[in-house]
C-alpha cells in the first residue's frame, strides 16, 4: 500500500475516482469510512494535472460506464493495479490495455440483469396495453368526454423473438413464458440449454414474431442491426423493445418505420444519442420511453455498492476479487 | 322460436339488446348474419314502448356489464329465456328474478382473467419502476436538461399480498412468482390448494406487505374495505394496485393519503365514480392511472363474441350453454 501524508487517514488506502457515480452519489459516507478517496472531478485542476500531482501512488480507480478509462489515464497511473467498474459493460475501459499491463478489472456481472428483464417485461406489458397512453388520457381530461379509448394487445399468445439471449435475454424469456408468450432468440451461436426456436437471421425472427426485444450488448457486429429491413419484416402489429444500446437500433430508420406506420409501436429504454431522443417521438402515442433507466433501482445499486466495496477490500487485503471480469468476456 | 312478421328475416331468432356493447360495436356484421337483433337504443321509443311494441317475443337479451338487467325489464319480457352477458361480473342482473322465474344467464367466465392478470403486473412495474412517470419526463424534455430522474424499486423480492384469490388473482401470483415476488393473500376462506400465506385481516396482510393488489368483486363485504387504516399499514414504502372495482377502496382515504404521503404510489385501474377521476390524482408523479381497460383487449373480445355467439346458438338450437353462470357464483 501507498504511504500517505494525511495522517489522520494513513490507515486507508487510495481510491481514485475521476468523475462521480451513481453508487458514489448513494453512498459516499460509507466510502469515506474505508478508503481515501481522490476526487478527481471536484479538482480545479485538469484530470492530467490531478493525476501527476495528487495520484501517482494511486492502485485502484473506481468508475461507472460513463468514464472512459483511456489507455491515457492508464499511462499516467504507474501503480495502478485494479480498476472497479459499477458497470456491467466494458466499453469505456481499454481492457487491451489493462490485460497487457496486469491491471485487473471488476464490474457489476449480472447484478443489473434482474431489473433490466423487469423493465423489458414493464415496456412489453406498457406498449401492447397503452399503459402510459392510458395514463396520459386521463390526465389529460379525456376519460369523461366520451372519447373512446383505444383496445389494447394481449400479452398472451404473442410470439416474442429476443435479440441476444445472456442473462438479462434469458430472464426476460422465463418471465415472459409465465405470460404464455413463445419464445425465439437470435445471438451468436445457438445455445444447446434453451428450449427456444434459435435463428441466425434477424430480419427472419422479425418476421416471424410479434414483439422483438432487443437485450444484446452493443458490438461492431450488432451495430444497427435492427434497421429498416427488419422493423418491415416485423410489421405493421409488431412492436420493438430496447433494452439494449441505442445504436444497436438504426434510430432514423425506426423513426421513420414510425411515421409511416410499418410497426404498430416500440418501448425504448435507450437511445442512439442520449440524452438525445428524436423530437419525432415526443407525439407519437405508440411510443413508449424511458431515460436508460432499466438497470436503476435502489434495492439493485445497493447490491452493486456493496460487490463494488467488496471488491476494493479484497483487492486491498490480497483476497480473491468477487466479480474479476472473466477473461472471455473481456475480450468480446 | 318465435314467428316472424319480416320474410327475409324469418329464419333468424330474435336478439334483444338494450344499449349496445363493446363485443356488438366489434361484430355487428356478424350479429346480423346469425339473428334478428332489436336494437332497443336505436329507437326513438323509450325502452318501455320499445318493449311493448317490438320485443314481446323475444326470449334472448344480449347484454354488457353497463346495462342493468332489472326486476322490470325482465317482468316486461313474458317469453324471456336467456340473459347472455359479456361480461365477468354480473352486478347489473336481477339474478334473483332470472333463477325465480327461471331464465337462464350466461357470462364470459374467465376469459377476460388472463388481461386483467397482465395489467396488475403492468401496473405494478410501471408505479415501482416509474414508467409513464419516465415517458412524460422524456416527452417534456427534461432528459437533456440535468435533470435527474428518481431511481425506481425493484419489483423481485417484493411482498405482495393479493386482496381477493380468484382466477384473476392466482393467475397474478402465478406471474409474480417469475418475478421473484413472495405471493399472500386474503380472501373470504382461506383456499387449501396454494402454498400462499392467507391472511384473514386486510390490515394485517398491509402491515406485512411491500405491495397490496386489489382483485376481489365488489360486494357489500368488500366495498371500502381499503380504507385509511389499510392504507397506513401498507405505509409510505407500500404501493397499491387495483384492478377490481373503484368502491372497493375508499377513494377519498387514498387521496387524502397520497396526499399526506403516507403510501409510495398507486397504479389503478378502476376509481368509484367513473369516468370521474378525483382531479389531485392528475398531478401527481407517483400514480399510474388507466379507464377501466384491465379486461380490453382485442384478442380477448375476439374470444368473447365467440362464447357470446356459441352461448346464443346453442340456446337457439337446444344444446348446452357454453358458459351458463354456476349457482354458486350467482348466489354470492
Amino acid at each position: 500500500m501507498p504511504t500517505q501524508n494525511n495522517q489522520q487517514e494513513k490507515e486507508l488506502p487510495q481510491v481514485l475516482i475521476l468523475r462521480t457515480t451513481f453508487v458514489f452519489q448513494l453512498y459516499e459516507k460509507e466510502f469515506h469510512k474505508k478508503f481515501k478517496v481522490l476526487k478527481a472531478w471536484e479538482s480545479p485542476l485538469p484530470i492530467e494535472s490531478f493525476i501527476e500531482s495528487e495520484a501517482q501512488n494511486v492502485e485502484a480507480i473506481f468508475c461507472s460506464g460513463l468514464t472512459p478509462i483511456t489507455k491515457d489515464i492508464i499511462s499516467q497511473l504507474p501503480l495502478l493495479k485494479i480498476v472497479v467498474t459499477e458497470s456491467t459493460g466494458l466499453e469505456h475501459i481499454d481492457m487491451g490495455e489493462c490485460k497487457r499491463k496486469g491491471i485487473a478489472v471488476t464490474y457489476a456481472g449480472s447484478v443489473y440483469a434482474e431489473d433490466v428483464a423487469d423493465m423489458a417485461i414493464g415496456l412489453v406489458i406498457d406498449v401492447l396495453r397503452k399503459i402510459s397512453m392510458a395514463d396520459r388520457f386521463i390526465r389529460n381530461g379525456l376519460w369523461p368526454s366520451g372519447v373512446q379509448f383505444p383496445m389494447g394487445s394481449k400479452v398472451g399468445g404473442k410470439r416474442v423473438g429476443i435479440v441476444g439471449l445472456g442473462n438479462i435475454g434469458l430472464m426476460i424469456a422465463r418471465r415472459l413464458e409465465g405470460f404464455g408468450c413463445t419464445i425465439s432468440y437470435n445471438s451468436r451461436k445457438k445455445k444447446g440449454s434453451t428450449p427456444y426456436k434459435f435463428y441466425t437471421d434477424v430480419v427472419e425472427m422479425a418476421s416471424d414474431n410479434d414483439v422483438l426485444i432487443v437485450c444484446c450488448s452493443l458490438t461492431e457486429q450488432t451495430r444497427h442491426i435492427i434497421n429498416n429491413e427488419v422493423l418491415r419484416a416485423l410489421g405493421k402489429d409488431g412492436v420493438l423493445i430496447n433494452v439494449g444500446r441505442g445504436a444497436i437500433i438504426n434510430e432514423d430508420d425506426l423513426v421513420e418505420c414510425l411515421i409511416e406506420g410499418e410497426i404498430a409501436g416500440v418501448g425504448l429504454d435507450v437511445f442512439e444519442h442520449e440524452p438525445n431522443v428524436p423530437k419525432q417521438l415526443f407525439t407519437m402515442e405508440n411510443v413508449v420511453m424511458t431515460p436508460h433507466r432499466a438497470a436503476f433501482t435502489k434495492e439493485g445499486f445497493f447490491d452493486v455498492f456493496q460487490l463494488v466495496m467488496g471488491n476494493l477490500e479484497a483487492f486491498f487485503s490480497d483476497k480473491p476479487l468477487l466479480t474479476p471480469v472473466p477473461v472471455p468476456i473481456a475480450n468480446e
